[in-house]
Order: C-alpha cells, then structure tokens, then sequence
C-alpha cells in the first residue's frame, strides 16, 4: 500500500506531454500537457483526408484519452487560426465544457465554426505578452509570425519547468503588420531557463531562412505597376496580410478589388469586423459589379490556389463561374505554393486558364508566395535562443520530425536529449529527466462524413473502395418459404459496372449462372437465407472475373414470403 | 464536279499530321502523319488513369480515325520503349494489322505486351541511321538519348518536305553506352532543309541543360563507396542504362544485386537476352538468397521509386516483403524523381522506411536521378540545327506547348509558323504553308478496365465516385402482381455506408419512410414498377439526407410474383 502510494505520488510530480494529433502527419494538431489533476490542451486541429478516404469530409483527432480525463480538462489554448489548428474545436466542445484562450482572431474563426454547428463555447481572448492561469499552468502568450495574423507561441511554466511550444511560425522580420516575434521576450525566457522546445517542424528539410510577407507584397506591386490588365489573384483566405497587402496594392494602383469564394468573403468581412484588415474606402466593389469596370480597374481576390474542383478560381478556369468568365490577356496569380497531394489538380486548373488565353503567375515563376514556416537557419535561430534542455519536434511528418532532430544534433544537444515522439506517445518530464514511456494512449482517425462522426470506419471505407473499382451488382431473389421453391428472381440490377453493348447478354449470363447454381442449392436442400445468399454472391462473382476480370461488389438479396 | 475534282486533288497535295493523343497531356502518345493514300502511325502509348477514374486501369488512344480509314494504314513507327509509347500497341493490334517497326529493345517490350494479350504482330526491327520505306514516306531512324536505351528520332520525308520527329529525347554527351545524338547528322537534315519539327516539350519549363545520366552513375558510385550497409535502390525498370550503371557499380564494389519486382526482373531478362545489357559472372542473386549475404555485400534493385502501393519496395517500407525486411542502417535509394500526383504516395514510403529506421536518399538530397528529357537549352539546340521552317511543339501538358513554343520565338520562329495543335487537330502542310485545320477529327479517352475496352465512361465513373462518395443501399419490395398488394419488404442492405451504432434505428428509420410512401402511392393506384421505384428511391434518399446529410447511391428493387 504505501509503495503503492509513494509510486502515485512520485507520477504525480512528473509532467506528461501526450500529442493526441500532429505527429507523423501535417493535421489534427492536439496536444495534451498533463500534469496531476490537470490537463492543458494546446490547438485542436483537423486533417484533411488522404485520397482513399471516399467520402469523407475531414478527419478529427479520437478523444478517447480526454473521455477517459475529462474532469482533468481545465483549458484549451490556440496558437493560432488554421485549420489544422481550430478545425476539430465544435467536435471537441460538442463534449467537454472547456475554456477556450486565443487571440481575437483565432476566436473570430472559432465562433463561424461554432455557429455552423449550432454550439456555444467559453471564448477567452488573450493578447500577446499576456499572462494567464490555468490549472497549476502559468502560460504566457508570444507574438510570432505565420502566414495567419496573431499567431501565438505559448511558454509554459509548470511544476517542473518551462515548456515552449512555438506554435507555426516564421521569422518574418519585415511583417506587413509590423509586429516581429519578440525577440528580447525569446531570449529573457532562455535566459531563465526552459526544459522544453515543442518547434514546428514544417520547413526542417529546408534549408537558409523562409522569405518574408514584404518581399511577395514588393513582387506583387511589381506586376500591377507593369499590368493594365484584369489581375486575378487567388490566394489562402486565412492569410489576412497576404490580402491585406492585395488590397493595398490594388488601392494604389487604382484598381477596384471583388472578392470571390465563400471563404474569402468570409474571411474578408470578420478581419474587417475585428479590425484586422482596413479597406480603403470605395475600393471594395461586389463581385456582380465587375463588368461596369474596366480591366485595368479591376483586381478580384478569389479562393481556389489549390486548384480545389468547387472553388471560385476552378470555377473561372472551366467557365462555370456566375460573374467572371477567363479572357484571353487576363492576368491570373497563384499567390500559394501547392500542398503536396494538390499538384494535380493545380495544374488542370493552370492548363485552363492558358488554354483561355490567361497569363499565369505562380510561384515558380515569380516570389508571389511565401511559406509560413521556419526554415533551417530560422529553426536554429529560435533554438538558440531559448537554449531548451530537451527538445521534441512537433508540426510534422517524420521525415520532418527526423531532418529537426538532426538540426538539434547540430546545435549540440545530445541524441538522449532529443524526444521523438508519435501521437498517442507519452513524453514523461521532470526537473532534470525526459523520456518516451514504452506505453501509448488512444489515438487514431475520426472521420467526419456529413453529420455522422466515427461512423465511417477501415471497414466502410474498404467499402467504398470496392464499389469505387468496379461498381456493384445486386442479384435478387425471392423464395417461397412454404415450398421453398425460387419464385421470382434472379433479377440484376448495376450501379457503376459497365455500360458495353452486350450488357444484355452479360445480364442474361450472370442470371443463368446465379439460377444453376440455386437450382444445384435445391437439390441439396439449402434453404437458409444466409447460405443462398452466399450461394448466389459466388456463382455471379465467378461469372463476372471469368468474363471481365472484373470483381465488383455482389449484394444478393434472398427474399422469403 | 469538275471544280470538285480539282479540290479532292488539292487535298491531296497536302500533308496532314492529326494527333490522336499525347497533347495536352503527358501520355497515351500516337500521330498520323497521312498523305492522299497513305497513314503513318508514330507511336501508340496508353496514359495512366487519372485520380477520379475509378477502376481503370489503363486509357488508350481513340481509334475512331484510324478505323474510319483503315484502309490507308501502312505502318507504324515506334520512338522508344515507354509505356506512353508502346502501351496501346496490344489494342491497336487488335483492330489493325499494321506491321510495327522499331529497334529491337522496342520490339522486346512489344512482343511481351502482345504475348499478355495472346496476340502477335508484324515487327520489322530497325536500325539508328537506317533508312525504310513507309507507303510514300521515305523514313530515317536517328539514335537519340533518352531514359530508356535505343531510342529514336525520326527524319520523315513526305512529298512536300521532311518532317523530324524527335521523340522522347536529352542531349547526354556522356550517356552510359557511349552513343550520343548523331549530331553530323541532324545538321546534315536541318542543312537540307526541315519542313516541320515535332520536338518533346516536357521539359520546355526548366531552364538550362539536363543532367547526364553519368553523373548519376558517379553520385551512386560515391554513395556505395561510403557504405558498408545493405543498399537498396528502386528506379524505373524500363531505364536500362541506369540499372546497368548499377550493377557495374555494385560489381565493382564487391557487392551481388538481387531483383525485386515483376517489371524489374522482366526488363533484366530482356534486356539481358536482347544484349543491352551485361550482368558480370557470378554476381546476379536470386532475391530469396540475399540471407546468405552479409548487408555489404548486397545491392537490391526494385520497383516501387513512384511508391506505388503494391510495388516490391512499398511491401518492403510496410513489411509486406516476403524476403527483404527494412532495418535499422538500410540505405535506400529512390532514383528517380516524383511524377506529378504521386507525391503522397512516395512520402508514406520514405515516412515508413525511416521510421523502420532506415537511411533514404533521394533526388531532393543527392544526384541520384536525373530526366530523360530536354531541357530549354537543349530543345534550343535541335531546334537551331534543324532550322525548320514550321514548329509543333508536341509531348506535354498545355503549358508545356507554350513554354516550348516561347523558346521557339526567342530562336526567331514567327508566331504564324508555330503550331499548337491538340489531340484531334488537323495539321495541314504544304510546302511553304501550314495550319491547324478549324475541324477535327474524334479524339478521345477510352478507358480499359479489365477485359473490358470502352465500356467504362462518364456515366459508368459517374456512378462509381457516387458510389465511392456515399456507398449504395439498396430497398427491397414484394408486390403480389394480381392483388397489387406490398407482400415482402422494405427489406434493405448496404454496403460503404455506415458502420453505426444506431444502425438499426437508422435501418427501421428509413424502411418505414419507404413503407409510408409507397402505402400513400397504393392508395394513389400506383402500380407500375418504374413508378414504385422511384418513390422508394426517393423516400430513402430523403430520409437518408435529413438524418445523416449523406447522398448514397440508393437501389431500388421492385419485384412483382
């Protein structure tokens, strides 16, 4: 019993990091920070689902560890408002009670999400250099810079010592807002001492120092100073100031700017409303506005720089938009740089508007982007900086994780030093010791289809991938359950199967070897509905692979009345 | 009629070069050049299926054309052994029987395909510089440089002018086997005076020079002479020169290779046999005695460099592989670079083989890939010497065409005499004329899936992505045909739709929503099935999209007894 005791109470003095969301994966970013009787959440974020996924919407960390700790829960605290970073917010508060902390912005977003879903949350705005408590947590808030305005990285300071998490960031020393990371705050926190470094492993492959928001703004007001025609520019909604310095260069140039895709107008009007962004006045004109303007009078900001098939920007490329339809001489810019996964649809999206006589500028072409991430040199800098006596990557697939160990190991931290975990990990810590316990918690995908929540599974999704290659065929039969005699039936229906000129025949073939083999079932006295079931799934499947290769989904369907 | 008579014959006179496919793209390459009588085939590749073509497996050209003038079909010329090249020949052996000429590489990889299909073929093997007659086309092969060996430009003689072909080509000054572009003579052609060139525009948008494939070889060489871990390199397998680089590499340093992957020990056979390639005595291993090996000793070359999930390397990065099981200290080598939209697919495989703790290099990381195709310095080059009077920039995506024919105005090309055609353009020359035709012929994307050639189109993927979207339900109904009375049912099945909790609630939902429906239309005297299954369909997608905001494939089932 007191061994027992003493053992609880030695737990109880250690802290515990347990990333639910966000390793080996850029997604769902959630991480618990657990230390006693209190849990500390930093971001809740979804994931966008991976090709396979049919069907599904987006993807949510699973909270069964917080089920099973709820009443440990005492906060909840973003860095900043992407949606890997805010995404899973209505699913989580759909559960727990939790206070929510984040600056205006982030909070702004979180509110739209809320009332889509109809709920209400304990909204918490803090602002950057702030204090706050929560639970035995003393957290300080620290302006950084991101491709979102007012990202926050957060200094922790627990019972054992202080855990930075830089949340995404840059070191953009020439924000468009002007406000850089404070430095001498960073440096002041090193000084005192960290135990931890959480650091965003984005960018940890790449090498030198990320570009800076002014020099896309500069490359930019390049092109509109040499341009008379109509400039198209979509870019990331949530990148306030990339818009912010879109509009700004438009103003000056003497362009109208129209705003298209629901995220963008979205977007546009609550960094309005919060104060985030200023229009200069009579500069905004509705997007149904644009054809009293000439070209040269016109620069319209449109979501669909990732090429999505149902975006305002698609739209245009395929002229299927309401208002603006692509004209030979247009000028379109794709102010982003591709996720990986998107190319493809990128570039049918670019063949488009080439096709339709449009100048294309994109980031390969021109610095029309800049990522929002820390490269080598700047992950280095930070790290320096705050001289942490542990360090975990965080924000990234492995082979980020591993290429942000490696920068670590370059600084001089030792191999023991350096915490590599995985979601579900459990990242024990106390004054002067860290660890990767051997056990794991809970962790996997939540998918999210339409309204249902974790009910599409590996099994429904296997599904759905069997119906996607090759459609399905359903063979119905119906049985007296007195004589047992087949009354009716095979009759065959397809759905995605084939739509061949000898489809009769095939039908009339699948049928023939559906009823033989029911008629040699009679024979042998199967009646079960199960085994006829089977019976029918067989002989239709054998028929189909022998014919076509093919092995679509068969539903057979025994009916006894 | 007389007037129409001298228009017949002034067609005549004219050449007309018609792609079939292989622009606006990359894949499924095949041209006619036709001449009053007489057609010639250059190439006939299939292209993979795009992402949203579900179960497919393969998309041939349209023969529509060729059909329709079968008649004049007199040859078919082969550049290289690529699959966008040679994939289609099975299918158009089918329909046509046109003799095939090719290098003897070519013919190899032909006569497999043939073989899989159960079909033969007339194959006339050619030679680099030889010269052959094609209906009223006199034909030079010219040996080129390329990521495969063997392969050809071709110097094509019509009766208004030459036109030159380049196929799939690099300017390698250092290739592996020596054997460099004939330079001599592609000037001696442009000195004698080029009507058209055809020139390969995927690498119209990268500036400079490609790197040859020795450098490759030295980057390898470095790599294996550092390593005293078992090296494990996947690349393409139809790239002959780089796998013998390898396996000179690996010989050298002491090390057996094994094969891994059917594609990969199909084309070592082939090309062993055919004498393209030379495995020193004594150093090839079967892969299931790589055991016996210490890891210095071993090179594994397998498929898999584009990730694709069921290739040898992918089962190894997942532990899948019956013989090679990834460990701590494997060197694996992609050489090769990512082919647009395979990016997600490559990353799960490094994620994976560096959390099996292996060391992954990579193009992004060393030298180890170089393209098979020119850069913008090069096209300049055979574009200089060949001096054509016209220009069609041919092998690429949209923006690929125009960057090439950018490159082709810089050299001094008027825009008049540059042609952007796409698949189905009609290309009419003359001697000193040529234009796109305002009509086109039929073009298309015939897709192959299974056995099955074509039967697969856009409603038949229309339904599968509804399908893969949302799965199907089917609903059941007995009616007694003399009584119009419901007798069985609604019974219902799903398949890729839920896997819920409260599935039976939703399953006793929904069957009564049906049930209330078709009450109302027996009370309305419905009786037709069509009818009776519209109703149930819609009953069920509407209570479907009230509860869930899911839009299942839903199947309807009426049977009357």
């Amino acid at each position: 019993m007191s061994q027992q005791r003493t053992r609880t109470r030695t737990n109880k003095k250690k802290l515990k990091i347990i990333p639910l969301g966000g390793l080996h994966e850029i997604g769902k970013n959630l991480t618990v920070v657990e230390y006693g009787e209190d849990i500390l959440l930093i971001d809740c974020g979804m994931a966008f689902p991976e090709n396979d996924m049919f069907g599904v919407d987006v993807v949510i960390p699973d909270f069964t560890y917080l089920r099973e700790n709820s009443h440990k829960i005492k906060g909840l605290i973003i860095t900043h408002a992407h949606e890997d970073h805010i995404g899973a917010v209505p699913f989580l508060v759909r559960h727990f009670n939790v206070p929510i902390y984040g600056t205006k912005l982030a909070l702004g977003f979180i509110k739209l999400k809320l009332k889509e879903h109809k709920l209400e949350a304990r909204l918490n705005e803090i602002q950057p250099g702030e204090l706050i408590r929560i639970g035995c947590f003393k957290i300080e808030a620290i302006h950084t810079t991101h491709s979102v305005a007012d990202s926050l990285a957060y200094a922790i300071t627990t019972p054992v010592g202080v855990i930075f998490h830089t949340g995404d960031f840059k070191i953009d020393l020439t924000p468009i807002d002007g406000a850089t990371i404070d430095f001498s705050r960073v440096s002041q926190i090193g000084d005192d001492g960290v135990l931890l470094l959480m650091s965003d492993s984005t960018n940890s492959m790449r090498k030198g120092y990320s570009v800076s928001e002014r020099s896309v703004a500069v490359s930019l007001e390049n092109i509109f100073q040499k341009n008379d025609k109509r400039i198209i520019i979509a870019t990331f909604s949530s990148n306030v100031h990339r818009v912010q310095s879109i509009i700004n260069i438009a103003a000056k140039n003497g362009r109208k700017v129209a705003f298209s895709g629901r995220s963008m107008e979205n977007m546009v009007k609550l960094a309005t409303e919060l104060g985030y962004m200023t229009i200069p006045a009579g500069c905004q004109i509705d997007i149904s506005q644009v054809r009293k303007y000439k070209d040269k009078e016109l620069c319209i900001l449109t979501t669909g720089s990732q090429g999505e098939p149902m975006s305002a920007l698609s739209r245009m490329a395929f002229g299927e938009h309401k208002q603006i339809s692509i004209k030979p001489g247009d000028c379109v810019i794709l102010s982003s740089s591709p996720i990986p996964g998107n190319e493809l649809t990128i570039d049918r999206v670019l063949n488009s508007l080439l096709e339709k006589g449009a100048e294309v500028i994109y980031s390969e072409i021109a610095d029309v982007h800049a990522s929002g991430h820390a490269c080598q040199e700047e992950l280095k800098i930070i790290q320096t900086m705050l001289k942490p006596k542990f360090f975990m990557p965080v924000h990234g697939e492995f082979k980020h994780l591993m290429a942000h160990a490696e920068l670590a190991r370059q600084l001089g931290m030792p191999d023991s030093h350096i915490l590599i975990a995985e979601n579900g990990s459990v990242v024990e810590l106390t004054k002067d010791k860290a660890r990767v316990l051997p056990e794991t918690v809970t962790v996997g995908e939540i998918m999210v289809d339409g309204l249902g929540v974790g009910d599409v599974g590996a099994v429904v999704l296997n599904e759905r991938r069997g119906l996607a290659e090759a459609g399905v065929i359903t063979v119905t039969v119906v049985y007296d359950s007195a004589t047992n005699e087949l009354i009716a039936g095979p009759e065959m229906h397809t759905r995605g199967f084939t739509y061949m000129k000898e489809y009769g025949e095939f039908l009339s073939g699948s049928k023939e070897a559906a009823r033989k083999a029911l008629e040699k079932a009679g024979r042998d006295g199967v009646t079960s509905i199960p085994e006829l079931r089977a019976i029918c799934k067989n002989a239709v499947r054998k028929y189909v692979s022998d014919t076509l290769q093919r092995y679509p989904v068969v539903l057979p369907i025994v009916m006894k009345i």
